[in-house]
């Protein structure tokens, strides 16, 4: 295997998306980071994308010099993720397309439909890759209830319901700081606040899921806060092309939901449900059944789902994350060790050898107490008594 | 910054533990997956190595051969990963410290306290960073107890109950099978079964988080499956240095548990709870209070737990792994465009433009529709109608 | 005090929500189950009554027999509870009020909005208490929600969302049914199906909860089995009159929910949530705060919660049923002795003076052995040695 | 069927068991709550008795009283309940077993294991009935779980975790609180205080699921507060006579469990869980299986389960106890109109006749909307409009 090259566009120093494509384009080992417009102030942008390990003459200032000097490089860049504005995506992707880079681009993936269109067409043409960010649908067990969809265990889906609801925007006084604002003001976030920022992927999850389309809706909107003129809470009655009734609720008033998405899918032979903050497990109950839970991991568990999950049964979902922060760590001691430089403090929490010795010693300290009939002894290592 | 190189032992394909050290070392960009010995078939290690990326120079036959290779170069790694089997962690990670590298090695460092001090005094007299994979203790939560207890927000600690116990050896008729009994049988596990590989787990997040050491231990150790020398259930008793009681539980027969590892802190003004199947959230009780949920990337979150912490508030922990799928799907995609190969059924479900088009499509029809009282509109784009 | 005197129409023996007004009128000993008109069957009812411990000449066949026989006595019922089905109870009740009694009816109160008026109207002429059974709306944590939003610390309340699914209809084989089908038949059920039957509870629940009327309102309604005339899924968005936002999902083929009520209140200041399986709790989320568990018991609880709890904090809310269980078992072990018949082996079970005796054995060894610095001790009782 | 009369010692006004014995005894009918000495001020314990009901005659002013008022009888009580402190309960249930009483007795029954055993001497050589109340073990879901193990479903038991652990002790400021101190304090205590007062219940649970016996035990006591004598916190390692493992955690120190009553059992063909804060379920696994989900009510379940549980499946198993607080307000309500005195406005929220209406209103709005394809529509009934 040889690695792919990889750029961005978006997802500077302290943006909220960035971090997560980079966690993600990386960990598996197939891209190399290769290229990057990271900023809109081209500056920040250049240094940023050098701090991470991008060449100087890869670290552009914005995107369309990216598009000249990635074009004619022999090793250019196999995949760009476009994490800029919502504004912006439409130009930046198709510019890319169609000088014959594949593309993955956040959501929503253009501001119209007329422009979604015209991306479709554009991919079509250029016979690119044009990947849209719907994140959620790449869980395993996500994935796994589209199998449980598509192989017909569920039987004919009656009825899917869908929540995405959180409660950070629900500060009044909060309502007019430019970063919260801009959300529900026409000029800058478009004809949809909080439907077109969250209740979207509510709405992908519920046709991915079922691998049916929505076919017709009915909407109600509101907007909480007096100075808003998009809706912050959404609720959405709609019907998918083969009958099944949908409910999708969004808001951003919620307070106390942290990150409230959740789907539910009720068939004719049995229902799931998933929360993405339990992403690891399926509820499903079977019709005139009790309700079982589906494990990450399991023996058995769909292809679709095998596939993108590498952590055996007993390991939670997120693990390799937690493994991950202790490299982070790592990293950060060899370069001040290398050069010389101090140990940022934070960064000074990862298990040494003393931490494996420690326990080694409590590890055989049980087993001598367990011998002798729970006898109390001592547990330190002979060289710390 | 530029990226440091990379090296792992053991973790060939089809380990358990392989797949999570390298997400975890490449996720955040530092390293370089620059050399391996990953399996005790030579040519297997070798072969594998070089389908993650590995030079064919660097993908060696076993970690003599590596040791041997990495010491003379320029380019060597700066750090290595020990993931083979328990009995060889003590002589690689000795000989690789002693040959200047740094070294994380898996748990348990070693299989004596004897070779565990052994390895501490090798470390120090080296001056090189010895560190063992207790990955539970990097979550960001699990940081933020340890930062709690520091400050003294909990006051001094009267009691820490922890457990990990799961299901997944309680099968007698799986008993003899070579995968599961070699963990009982004294002649392949050493003196422990359960404590040595789970438990060892729980007592470091007992230390780690109380930021104390184990003076005293009484045990109670049972082999559950009549074949067994080893213990399968084990109850642990201690006390830390600070006069804190501790209780320890970990099993391998508690079918039901998938991944049983919690925590339970409980201080004179506090109390705070931890459950490694939902890590992104702090149970927090202050005395007299109510319970109050401590979440991961809240506002004014602890310095250290911050520091390994990517993702907003509103995102769950695990969330960029999600994003990293679409990542392994788009590889998938390009790697079988670029060959003129089929693409693995299993790795086309990531989402296209025509999901971006008909979300947007949707999210029209609901504005519409809002505005028109709810009327029901078609959702479709124009294209697809 | 002297007790009150209390009587029943339907309910009768197997009915479902019979045996829950008998719990409920004679647990805190305020009502003496004075009279009854049981069953549909009058001689069934008449049985079944005085089985129940109604004296024979109170044991009526009929409404209107009780009606008669307990206009005219000193000592007539103080209330009466109407559990028919539902298009008996406007006759009914209306009779009753009529005639001077006290009534608790069953919900839905009427099957007309003008019979609804005329029952109020009644209430009102005649001076007697009409209520209506949404017990929902008196678990203390409801209670406790109401007192927040009355006393304003969650501010003016933004939304309210309320669901009451479940999928206890959900099997088409059994739609035909007819203790199923009735249900979704207008000529036995009137116009509304699950909306009439649960739906109500939940919207109950809402106006209560934010002492608010509903103005208006938009419904979905879907009947997702072919064969069902009313509806058997419900979505609908409504407004109260002080500007609140709701939403209400109603369904009955839910598959895996098992009584799925559940609340969340958004206001300016705060948001709470409270679900129906878990009633002794309210979530609880002051804006830019985190998230508390209000406990049923705590300390400082809103009286109109308090008055409604007779459990201590450290006993879950349904505790005293539990206690209820033993004494069940105990009527029965006293009758068998008395009477000399054989006990039901299904009321052997409750704790009897040698389960006190061994485990205060436990207990004394228990001491023991901690003094012995753990020792193993016998635990069992000298006698049973 | 004739009702039993039931009496009551201890359990006066304020105490903290008493409402849930009258409850108890009360709710089912099977009980006339007819004498009682429910108070060690005996004039208070007059006083109280009556105002529940009780007849002057047979409100006594002490125990011995009521053991010669009751000896005499006619209508002598059938069954009396013991719920004074634990160091009278001895004398009090001999005494009433010997005058041929059944007794229900409070745990712990006594305070030495020879008293135990007289007390089940006695009752063997009187015949009379003498219960304990081990309430916990009268839950449905709880005595499911004995019959799975006793039909085989489990295969042999291998391992039992029962945990007691909450945090209402916790407070040191608080130590010297009387109503505390007693608890810590031998010369009012007994023996043993966390493990006699709360463990004693898990221990009962452990044997009373798996129908064994504890034979041998091991134990660990703390005293986290400096001014204790005996333990706040305590774990015991036990086997039961069939080769069973146990463990067994309680404390008082744990801040933030509320009512942490929890058991888990381990057998070879499966595992259960249970939580008395969620009571209506078992958390079911079978070797190698998937978690289930048994619910209370579910089809099916074992006779011993079914016998105590009155509610079906789509209710929660404390449900009643909500519409008796509709009663408890009716009977306020009733009492005020009839004595012309004003009413507790704590009382005042029960469903009036009113909100029947309100709701029948909405829901013909709901079916009119729906009819009209979501169109919005008034709600309110016409004379509120
Ligand atoms: N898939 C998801 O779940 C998810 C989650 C969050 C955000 N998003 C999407 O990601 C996109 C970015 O959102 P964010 O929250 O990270 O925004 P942000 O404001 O936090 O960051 C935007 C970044 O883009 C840079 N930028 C702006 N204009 C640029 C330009 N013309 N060229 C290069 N860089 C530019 C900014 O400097 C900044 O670093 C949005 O489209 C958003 O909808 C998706
Ligand atoms: N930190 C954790 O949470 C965690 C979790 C699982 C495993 N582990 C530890 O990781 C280590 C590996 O466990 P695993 O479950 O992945 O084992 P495994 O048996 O699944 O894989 C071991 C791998 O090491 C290779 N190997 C064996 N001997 C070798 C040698 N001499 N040189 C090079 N490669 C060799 C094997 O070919 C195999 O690929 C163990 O020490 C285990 O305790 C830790
Ligand atoms: N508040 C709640 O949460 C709740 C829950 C369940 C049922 N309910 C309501 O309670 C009522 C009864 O429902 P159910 O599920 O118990 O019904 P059911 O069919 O189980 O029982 C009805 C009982 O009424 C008796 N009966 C019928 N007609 C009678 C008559 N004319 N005179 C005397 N007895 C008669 C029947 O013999 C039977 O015993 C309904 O109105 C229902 O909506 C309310
Ligand atoms: N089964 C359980 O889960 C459970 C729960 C709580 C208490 N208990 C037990 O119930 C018993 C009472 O506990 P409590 O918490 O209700 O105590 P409490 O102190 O709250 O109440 C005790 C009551 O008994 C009365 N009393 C005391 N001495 C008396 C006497 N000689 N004669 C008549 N009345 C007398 C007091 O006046 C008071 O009303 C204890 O044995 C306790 O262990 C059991």
């Amino acid at each position: 295997m040889t690695k792919l090259n990889w750029g961005m566009i978006g997802g500077g120093e302290g943006s909220q998306i960035g971090p997560a494509h980079r966690l993600g384009a990386q960990a598996d080992g197939h891209f190399t980071f290769a290229a990057g417009a990271l900023d809109i102030d081209a500056d920040k942008g250049r240094a940023y994308a050098q701090s991470l390990g991008v060449a100087a003459d890869r670290a552009y200032g914005n995107w369309q010099e990216m598009l000249d000097g990635e074009k004619g490089r022999e090793d250019r860049i196999d995949l760009v993720t476009v994490a800029t504005p919502n504004s912006t995506h439409y130009e930046i992707t198709k510019a890319f397309l169609e000088a014959g880079f594949n593309v993955l681009c956040e959501k929503p993936m253009t501001m119209t439909v007329e422009e979604g269109e015209d991306i479709v067409r554009t991919a079509e043409a250029t016979g690119r890759i044009c990947a849209v960010n719907y994140c959620y649908s790449a869980y395993p067990m996500v994935r796994h209830m589209r199998h449980m969809v598509a192989s017909g265990e569920l039987g004919a889906i009656r009825c899917v319901v869908a929540n995405f609801s959180h409660g950070h925007h629900a500060d009044a006084g909060d309502a007019d700081n430019p970063r919260v604002r801009w959300r529900y003001d026409p000029a800058m976030a478009g004809v949809s606040g909080q439907m077109a920022d969250c209740g979207i992927h509510a709405l992908n999850l519920a046709t991915f899921i079922t691998g049916d389309e929505v076919t017709t809706l009915s909407a109600d909107f509101a907007s909480t806060i007096p100075s808003r003129v998009l809706e912050d809470d959404a609720m959405v009655n709609f019907r998918l092309s083969k009958g099944t009734i949908g409910r999708l609720w969004t808001s951003t008033i919620a307070i106390g939901r942290m990150h409230g998405l959740d789907i539910q899918v009720f068939g004719e032979k049995g229902g799931v449900r998933w929360h993405s903050e339990q992403p690891g497990q399926v509820w499903y109950t079977r019709l005139n059944g009790r309700t079982e839970i589906i494990e990450k991991g399991e023996g058995g568990i769909s292809e679709m789902a095998a596939h993108v999950s590498r952590v055996p049964i007993a390991h939670p979902e997120g693990f390799p994350l937690a493994v991950a922060n202790i490299y982070v760590d790592l990293a950060a001691a060899i370069r001040a060790r290398r050069d010389g430089t101090p140990l940022d403090p934070a960064a000074d929490h990862f298990p040494k050898a003393e931490a494996g010795l420690r326990s080694m010693a409590s590890v055989y300290a049980t087993v001598a107490s367990a011998k002798a009939d729970g006898a109390w002894v001592d547990a330190r290592p002979p060289m710390y008594r």
